[in-house]
């Protein structure tokens, strides 16, 4: 119920949590290095399954918040996210013994497991998101009753704000204007939990799962076979189920701004191939909704993944560049994060989009 | 060494603090009320002075943070700040012996009143600016090296961010951002310290002293003389020691915008009797330069406080009107708040003025 990852399976996690991340979560380049100065130290970086907690274990989960296109210009020390869980311990009087991503996607998915390898801390192998959301509300621990306050949000001087809000929106409204003000991204530690309320909140295995991504796409890629249909074959043995390419195609207009401490734009792809007319997708850190004149293709929270075609190498929001040829793959989120609670809180119309949310197995 | 409030010191106390609040520190009249509903409800307001204070003591200053403008649409219930007061009180693991204002101007002379009044505490006669000031780090107490951190912000739902920043300016650049997303308008206690660190950081007495300088216009007003030339007749016996008029007439423009979560802008007054041409006050929630054809007439720390040429009434700067007929004053601050150190802090070259400081007493 416990493994202990290597320098492959850290390449792995990058890459498929990059995928998961449908756009967001931060850059996994980053948080793959740091992972790895762990690892070259000789630190232990300890994975435990879900099911391997006590119910009345504290776990803290540990995060970057904050604009994509602010972290790769401006990355941590990686201090940090351990301040934060530091005080986020002083303040409920009690020590962690575990953390956990709060989304699985780019340097999401490895914060925690620097966080972990430091204060020698097992990660639970689960997280809040199922892939990366933009605000800090939309998680299925809040989802399912779980409080994000207290929490602690620190930069790399030692500033800290700890904030007891009285709900999750609320927290996400305040602390983000505190990460602004730290620079844009800043680092976190929130919905403190019991075991028992992982294991009835969290999704699981969605690291492992990277893992198994990544290395699915490595191995089709040293095959020589095609990666992107290796993993759509991969897919419905996981949580997932189901996931098909909707379009591909070469990026010929990218439109991002920084603001209000998110990354807000779309992408523009004239399509290839069998793919006519082009596809509009627009992006709040992660991408939240696939057009073809006008019509949806994909929708929140069913992922929207660009690819680079050539490589299968999934691309985040801030590395979207004119010129590129990329593959769009969308893929059906677990059970857990389409129940009515949950659309509710991270839905289309949570993002202001005016479509209902429509399955990806059931888009036309 | 303590004295009991009543009606008349409360209602003289709004006047005098509107006057030493030069501007800011928040409508008096908001604050007049909430205190005497607390004399109403059977409570009492102990003052009690600096010399009084046990070493040891833990003393907390509670005070609202905000843009005056939006304070008088968004009035307070009263809680926010005795909120703050209680986190901080946890967060420091000890309870406080008494509050204290941290500015000496409008409503924010009160607010420790009213926390004071409800919690059973004395309130210090004592302040950390000798007037007001926007910013949170131009605080005597910092000035003379204690922290403002750990301080908590509250609004009147129960949100709370209690923020623990590396210097006193990141804590008001990091608490200044909640306070806008509380709605322009907060609640706070901050710069918990001893009974030694007051003596050595305040400024002494000024709560008697606004409620002396409120009796001193209100005295003058019902003898039929004229309660301006009263009071700088009084100022020489305080530690101001020294005020003059500088100017007389109507106002014939204001400008005033709610900017990043300051009340900024500028007023114009055409000059009436021996005052030819225009004065033109420059604000950021309080006044902080008056000039003549260009020429500075008085200048920040130094109190400039526009009063009703008629009734003598302290006008602050989100009352400001076309038409008023005013009285500029200008007043020399205490010594403490002249020094070099205090000066770095709250000088002219701290709010982007080029001009230097030169008093009152000096002023051509």
């Amino acid at each position: 119920m416990s493994m202990k990852l290597n320098s492959q399976q850290l390449s792995d996690l990058a890459i498929g949590a990059a995928f998961l991340g449908t756009g967001g979560g931060g850059n996994p380049y980053v948080g793959r290095l740091m992972a790895q100065q762990c690892l070259d130290e000789g630190l232990e970086i300890e994975i435990i399954d879900p099911s391997a907690l006590d119910d009345d274990m504290l776990i803290i989960p540990t995060a970057m918040m904050g604009a994509p296109t602010v972290l790769v210009e401006k990355i941590p020390n990686g201090e940090e996210a351990i301040f934060s869980l530091k005080r986020l311990e002083k303040h409920l009087g009690r020590k962690a013994q575990a953390t956990m991503p709060i989304e699985i996607g780019g340097i999401n998915s490895t914060i925690p497991l620097v966080v972990g390898a430091r204060l020698g801390l097992p990660i639970v192998d689960a997280d809040g998101m199922g892939r990366a959301f933009p605000f800090l509300e939309m998680e299925t621990f809040g989802v399912y009753g779980v409080s994000g306050s207290p929490m602690a949000v620190s930069n790399e001087y030692g500033d800290c704000a700890v904030i007891q809000a009285v709900d999750n929106r609320q927290m996400e409204w305040l602390s983000r204007a505190v990460a602004i003000r730290m620079g844009g991204c800043a680092y976190i530690a929130e919905y403190a939990m019991s075991g028992a309320d992982v294991k009835r909140t969290a999704v699981p295995n969605t690291l492992s799962l990277a893992i198994r991504i990544g290395e699915v796409l490595r191995r089709a890629r040293a095959a020589h076979e095609n990666p992107i249909d290796a993993l759509l074959t991969f897919l419905p043995s996981t949580l997932y189920r189901y996931g098909r390419t909707i379009f591909a195609g070469k990026i010929v207009d990218v439109l991002r701004e920084t603001k209000n401490g998110f990354s807000v734009g779309r992408v523009r792809i004239d399509g290839f191939g069998p793919f006519s007319a082009s596809m509009e997708i627009e992006i709040q850190n992660e991408n939240l909704i696939a057009r073809v004149n006008g019509e949806v293709k994909a929708i929140v929270p069913d992922l929207i993944c660009i690819m680079n075609t050539e490589t299968a190498e999934p691309i985040t929001s801030e590395e979207l560049r004119y010129g590129q040829r990329v593959t769009v793959v969308a893929v059906s989120v677990p059970e857990i994060m389409r129940t009515p609670e949950a659309l509710e809180v991270f839905g289309p119309t949570c993002f202001g989009l005016s479509k209902p949310f429509v399955s990806i197995e059931h888009m036309g």
